[in-house]
């Protein structure tokens, strides 16, 4: 099985279709082609994304371009029982028995349109997961050719142990920023880089345009002194500021704004210094480091 | 070394004797009779219960009956240095070292009128405990016949992991119940599964009709709610909660009620639907899952 | 590479220099003769010490006298970037690229006129330290012969594994006292048992004597009634609990006192009973055990 490259930033398609207001602001496909054009190739979906839509959106608006599949991965997660009226549950619950990964993994490539998956995630840890059962879904996904490497998101290193004895995890996607940095001191990304497992962050710029408090505003103080040295964004010195972690954390952009896309490319090309880099945690933590 | 077989639902004997009121209503003989009659084949003691009195009330009511060593399990627990008028200590503690740990296993196979012990755990970690200790002593004790098979209880995973570097643990007795289920959480179940160990699980029902609080009232809620379905007890409903996580937990239930004895082996042909169990684990967080 | 020993009690140097006032008080050398007369020949130091400054007061001192170099062992750390005039950095950060970590070895041989570390230790965890990098520079310090041995200080468990997996860590140098025990109840000195990693405390009296609360008051009262069954002082008592864990960890204590110094190693004699072990540790905790 051919290992996969994903592009070292990924762009979240979370909220592109129904859960956001780009598809009407600037098109599907206008998104999709301007991250391309800025070496953003990998797109991250989830089944449930726009209430079980946005993969059928982009699959769609991808089928009509001329873009080539190959130039593009694909990762896209199962397992959230969401909600919706096509999906009439009577709670929000995980689903992990093989049949549901697997005809799960195939409706999924029926919305997106594509023979294969690039990469494809467990949403959520179950307590009632059977790694066995997810080996042997996964499996069979493999042997088909519908998706070429597995993962999780969200799993504890032990949830990742129980199913790791039973199938290759290559990548975990987990929530990592400024402002949530905890999995860089709880031994969550220690035990990603002992397991050679690629961590993806989703929400990587964390609470800091999201929330006015002390620490975002620490945060936001101790940026404007960086913005200028580094002639860079906000944007870029937080994605900066992820990139270096030892653990090589790809991480998943949410915007929809395609100047922002465009933007947070440039974040590959700063090297913050050692003291800046402590700056900006130290900003998030509210004390100089013991 | 055989492998022993414990009823996946197991009499816990901690207030069968003077910590309960049941010997003077039921009788020792009787309870016992009615959990095998039931399929319960397994009891659980620890040398403390009823101040080191309950083991040998239960072994004097057994070896008056009829019934076979052969067709029961004992489990028994040692470590705990409880403070009674045969033990005159200073302060409740824990002790293990190895000529402790033997002639405590001794003590309770006097007390229970048995040859051997099916299943001896150490009773509670201490931070004093020394792997080798604990390995020779248990060595000791196989050696002789005394005692088939050997584990632990209430240890994290590194606390297990320092014992069986040195000897092998089989079980792990832990509390755990829908009110209590943080061990399904934070790795102590995920690590039982990795290694084989049979996780046993203490107050089953957990305080669901010891308290009245937020929680337990919407746990009951919800169990009316899905009791007609199954026509089940809340009793029933609960153990099948523990039953269905895939570790595969053993309830050691504490009832000495007998109708209750009855009842729980019933939650054995109890298989929630996913979305009852994700009902019940819901009502016992107050919020829906991420 | 000779397996280094160290004494069991190691006299830390914190406070030797010029952040303390015992260098004018005793003198240097006063100090480490009286430690080596009560066979405390291991000392610990740190770059950062005096910012910057007590390692070569140290070595000075020894330079002079008549002692041997091979009669005692040296440990130093490295790695916290401290600011000082010497170093007039931004911010109080963490440095662990290989070259300066081998620049600030042969740094502090240098200060401690010394040919040789017998024990090199990374100060404090970096989220920004790559295993390969540290390996290649404790590789090179050993194959020159200036360092002995490796270890880190205050690494949790899986930080200590992710050095590990590239360069042989022999010791974590954590913070533990009676007053200060997690590290014994939440994997961190189980972790080192099993994996052979000496384990050096520093702050081993704890908070007993700068602290006036509800738990010194209560560990306080115990001692005082433990202090004439043992014929002891406070100190060694609280040193003997220490020794008493299985991991055999080493104090290393602060002291610039003399008497206090000479005071210690009788704590090596003594033995607490297992009563007396508990008594200190629920005075510590302000509950009995479960």
């Amino acid at each position: 099985m051919k290992s996969t490259t994903y592009s070292r930033i990924i762009a979240g398609t979370m909220t592109w279709g129904s859960w956001g207001k780009s598809f009407e602001t600037y098109g599907m496909l206008s998104l999709i082609e301007r991250c391309i054009e800025q070496g953003i190739t990998t797109f991250d979906h989830a089944d449930i994304y726009g209430g079980y839509t946005t993969e059928a959106d982009f699959g769609k608006a991808f089928a009509e371009s001329s873009l080539k599949r190959e130039d593009i991965q694909l990762i896209t997660k199962c397992g959230i029982q969401y909600i919706t009226d096509k999906r009439p549950h009577q709670i929000k619950h995980y689903q992990y028995d093989a049949a549901y990964i697997i005809w799960s993994a195939e409706e999924s490539l029926r919305n997106l349109k594509s023979d294969y998956l690039d990469l494809f995630l467990l949403h959520r840890p179950s307590p009632l997961m059977h790694g066995e059962a997810i080996a042997e879904a996964v499996s069979t996904l493999k042997q088909q050719g519908k998706v070429n490497a597995f993962g999780v998101s969200n799993f504890t290193p032990s949830q990742t142990q129980l199913v790791q004895e039973h199938v290759e995890v290559e990548v975990n996607q987990i929530e990592f920023s400024l402002t949530a940095h905890k999995a860089m001191l709880d031994g969550e990304l220690d035990f990603m880089q002992l397991h050679n497992i690629t961590p993806m962050a989703w929400s990587p710029l964390g609470s800091i345009f999201r929330e006015e408090n002390d620490q975002t505003s620490r945060i936001h103080q101790q940026l404007l002194e960086l913005m200028p040295k580094y002639e860079a964004t906000a944007d870029q010195l937080l994605l900066a500021w992820t990139l270096q972690h030892p653990s090589s954390i790809h991480p998943v952009i949410g915007t929809t704004n395609p100047e922002r896309i465009a933007n947070s490319v440039k974040a590959l090309d700063i090297q913050l210094d050692l003291q800046d880099w402590f700056k900006l945690w130290v900003a998030a933590m509210g004390h100089r480091v013991p």
